[in-house]
């Protein structure tokens, strides 16, 4: 099967997939636990920079499949990440101004499979997700890209807001949805991008919000808030998309 | 709570749930069940236009909350449905031309949902979905139009042709997308329209295709065959919203 799901239970299948080198997004231990195995979980996942949370033995007994977890339970990627500067020289060889998508906050994996799907046809050079707020590249995503996901690449950064200084230096330019923007159609969005979409509920962050060049509305008719996140994404991607081709 | 799940189970409780005026969206009934409160419920479904499906016993165990079906379990809508009629009125209304969204196999709530959402955002009057293709105004259709279902009119029509055909005559023009067509940006899409959404996989019926005025290219520069369906209804309303606007 194309879309495994790697939900790793137990000490030594854990520290069996860090020593593979398998991307492990999560790993969750339970509290208390010290022992010689599971201190060696937790420095494998410091030095891949996996994020750790300790939860009660209820939690794990619930999330477990197996129910052999021995106290602990790793959430593995169904696909590894890219780095950031793999983005780019995909559109230098392209000879494509960059197009960036970034999200901020976006934990519904239909949403980000959606997201990612509308970035291979949007004909952006990658995604960025933020390493401690975003879902993973699990199964579902997987599931949700229709296959994206083995042509697009998806970074994981430890920082947005440092990612989006460190390419703002390389001449891109970075534009938010958020309501109070100016209309999209009154932005100049062609050239070198990040698109960058706010989560379900929260939105943006006031932070990265900050980083931005440019906040964009989308025209709201209606009587809700906001449209659904990777609508939003597919709206003002191809909003860059008309721009960009002289429409 | 806002979203209630309506299954109905057993015989009573579904013939109560028909004559109390529920929306009822779908009836499940065992196979070889012939007896009086079947053949009432039967009757009911008929003069409602829900859809029966015979099914065997096993699969009514699975589909069972309670364990007590009966033989018969029902789906109904958590949310009523509006009239065709009812859209065109809000447009007049309003003095907007009309714009409608019509939703042919659409099957996934969150798409539905997503849709519904845009719908009321983009500001359409409407949206129109086939009696028994679409997936129905369930609980989780609710939550994923993040509440637009409250305020845009959903219509369930048995024949989504014919009512194109008589939507035709009122001057309304209709476009659908599909990979073949024509470039969305050099279509004009102002004026009464009706856009119809195909489902994911299957995309949009042949016979549907064949009754719109307009067949609407999204341009794609990636390695997969389609957006999202929620994505490219977004898409495209949007480009109606743009046009409309005179951007």
């Amino acid at each position: 099967m194309r879309y495994e799901e790697f939900t790793i239970e137990g000490r030594n299948a854990v520290i069996e997939a860090f020593r593979s080198g398998k991307t492990i997004d999560k790993v969750y231990i339970q509290d208390g636990c010290q022992d010689g195995p599971i201190a060696t979980v937790k420095r494998e996942a410091k030095k891949q920079d996996t994020l750790v949370r300790f939860v009660p033995k209820e939690r794990l007994d619930q999330m477990s499949g197996t129910g052999r977890h021995q106290g602990v339970i790793a959430y593995a990627a169904a696909y590894g990440y890219a780095e950031v500067e793999d983005m780019l020289k995909l559109a230098e060889e392209k000879g494509e101004p960059p197009f960036l998508m970034l999200l901020d906050n976006i934990e519904d994996p239909h949403n980000l499979g959606a997201i990612i799907r509308t970035a291979n046809l949007a004909g952006a050079h990658g995604v960025i997700i933020p390493k401690n707020h975003a879902a993973g590249l699990t199964a579902a995503v997987a599931r949700a890209s229709a296959g994206a996901l083995n042509y697009t690449m998806v970074a994981k950064v430890t920082n947005l807001a440092k990612t989006i200084d460190a390419l703002k230096k390389k001449g891109i330019w970075f534009v938010c949805a958020d309501m109070d923007g100016t209309q999209m159609y009154q932005l100049d969005l062609k050239g070198p991008i990040g698109l960058v979409i706010g989560g379900e509920g929260e939105g943006i962050g006031r932070l990265i919000k900050e980083k931005c060049d440019f906040v964009a509305s989308i025209p709201m008719k209606g009587d809700i808030d906001s449209l659904n996140a990777s609508v939003a994404a597919g709206v003002l991607a191809y909003e860059i998309v008309r721009q960009q081709m002289g429409r």
